[in-house]
């Protein structure tokens, strides 16, 4: 960089997650210029998180070597329900406390840039199709596989984001009719039994009514069931793991089914902490998704894993201001 | 009308349904300024019934006393699957016999006119988005639940077809893991559950199962039993017609809370022969999808009955027309 770079079209990309903050000075081409890191310390409520969080975004505007006159906005991703429109974070699930604050106005009121929100899975979505897995696709339906389901809609090239900003809850597709219960209040959900909390709890209960398993030599005690032990005791050959593992991989197919059928999308990207286990996911799922969806919608359609990896929210968030800019300048026509 | 009648921006709207041959002339307001109608006579095969087609096309116009200079357009809507860009019915299974049917061609070369096909699910969503319940909303998902279930997806007004033009499959979401199975080749469709024979046929295998109930005296024998003898029964109070309605129900209003949470949409616009139930079918579908659907997304829609009954294939074909003379419009920008 140094103090010769009067480059003034940066993004700072500013990711809000339940356990960690992490803001980034990014180019327009999805280059990471800089990045700094904290815990988010959710205990400590919306305040303070954001006090410590403005810090952060000082400190990386430094480490990148700029003045924030060469910030041309900032863009936030941050878990849902959010109003991105009016700039205000409801009420997320793993942001406790944060009732209705109007992040945007705050932000921009202390950098005195622009400031636009979008929910993290969206941001992810426009991430992974502006500099990821989803370049130069028109149709693209992204999903992140973590501790829950979230989802993000490409549709023409653009974001679809819904009557009210919220589409894209693709992880509460209900698909087990009357299922498993499922965080958002409803029934077999998606979430309640593809996302790793939901594998494990499975496999616990297994485990608790007694079946045998290596799960319980591996994890110490049913509590101690993770999608790592899952994993460990799926290569070794476990049985329980690998009815676990099958009907998981299962319902996540037929899931995907649906969404072809319903989107004919070119392409589906999964992310998330549950695509580490690559083809143990991939390669059933995609068998799975193909012959469950209707012919003509299978054959266009890939399913890829995502490619930015822990830069996700960073980059996500600094897409969320392209995409933003984009679509306004879309709308005015200066496109044409 | 008249010989007076000098306007040329005249529709002729052609609805080609497994049973009946309707077409229309169309003003682009919505107005059937004539129409005809015939039976399809399907096993005749596609050649001697788009002959007789291409006939009922010249009546219509000669029937609005008007001459073929004064459409601007044909519309074509049809069973999928379909090729909308290269105008080629695929093989619909309403349509046996049908096999890459170059039906815009040949309409197009007989008629002198340009020629454009959707498939019927989208044509009604469109033309209940332009003429009937969906006026003035951006984003409206359709569905039509009679023989089958099929859906159009109407995304920032226009309409979402997705990668091959195959989108809005919706009756083909996957709602009862491995349930029963569906003519798509699936299991656990949405199809399989709401459309019309499937319901009958769950009250036809319970009755067969010995399950005691008027269905068997109204309908004269199992296989009588139909859509009406259902309705009949229910409205009479029996406890089988009533305990196959509430599951119907239920499964429809959870497909519908999982449309709300992917799409966010404004409105959900119903139609097709099973909205004839009236509020035995809208109020607890209503209350079921928005109990299950996420509180954020459940609160911004409404779900209404279609609004264009018996015209909405003739008015449908028509908005076909519209769309694309407008989508291409805004694409070469002189809209803006």
């Amino acid at each position: 960089m140094g103090s010769g770079n009067k480059q003034t079209n940066y993004l700072l990309g500013i990711d809000i997650g339940g356990t960690k903050l992490a803001v980034g000075v990014v180019t327009p081409e999805g280059r990471v210029v800089a990045q700094e890191r904290i815990p988010t310390q959710v205990e400590e409520g919306p305040e303070r998180v954001i006090a410590r969080l403005q810090g952060l975004c000082h400190a990386a505007v430094t480490a990148a070597g700029i003045t924030w006159d060469q910030i041309r906005a900032c863009g936030v991703g941050c878990g849902g329900p959010l109003d991105p429109e009016c700039g205000v974070v409801m009420n997320p699930p793993n942001l406790p406390g944060w009732v209705e604050v109007p992040l945007v106005q705050i932000l921009a009121d202390a950098f005195g840039r622009p400031v636009y929100l979008d929910n993290d899975a969206n941001a992810a979505a426009l991430a992974e199709h502006r500099f990821g897995a989803g370049r130069g696709v028109q149709n693209m339906v992204y999903l992140t596989i973590s501790t829950g389901i979230g989802g993000g809609i490409i549709l023409g090239g653009r974001l679809y984001s819904g009557e009210t900003g919220n589409a894209g809850e693709i992880g509460h597709m209900s698909v087990v009719y009357n299922g498993r219960p499922c965080n958002c209040g409803g029934r077999g959900c998606l979430e309640a039994y593809a996302s790793g909390p939901s594998i494990a709890a499975r496999a616990r209960e297994a485990v608790e009514a007694g079946e045998p398993s290596l799960l319980l030599d591996l994890a110490g005690s049913p509590d101690g069931i993770t999608g790592e032990t899952i994993k460990e005791a799926l290569l070794r050959g476990d049985p329980l793991a690998r009815r676990i593992w099958d009907e998981t991989v299962e319902i996540l197919g037929a899931g995907l089914a649906s969404v072809i059928n319903i989107f004919n999308p070119r392409r589906i990207v999964l992310g998330g902490g549950m695509t580490n286990y690559g083809d143990l996911l991939f390669e059933p799922v995609r068998r799975i998704a193909r012959a469950r969806a209707m012919r003509p919608l299978a054959e266009p359609v890939d399913i890829v894993p995502a490619q930015l990896g822990n830069d996700v929210g960073i980059l996500g968030a600094a897409a969320v201001v392209l995409e933003r800019l984009e679509s306004r300048a879309a709308e005015v026509g200066s496109y044409v």
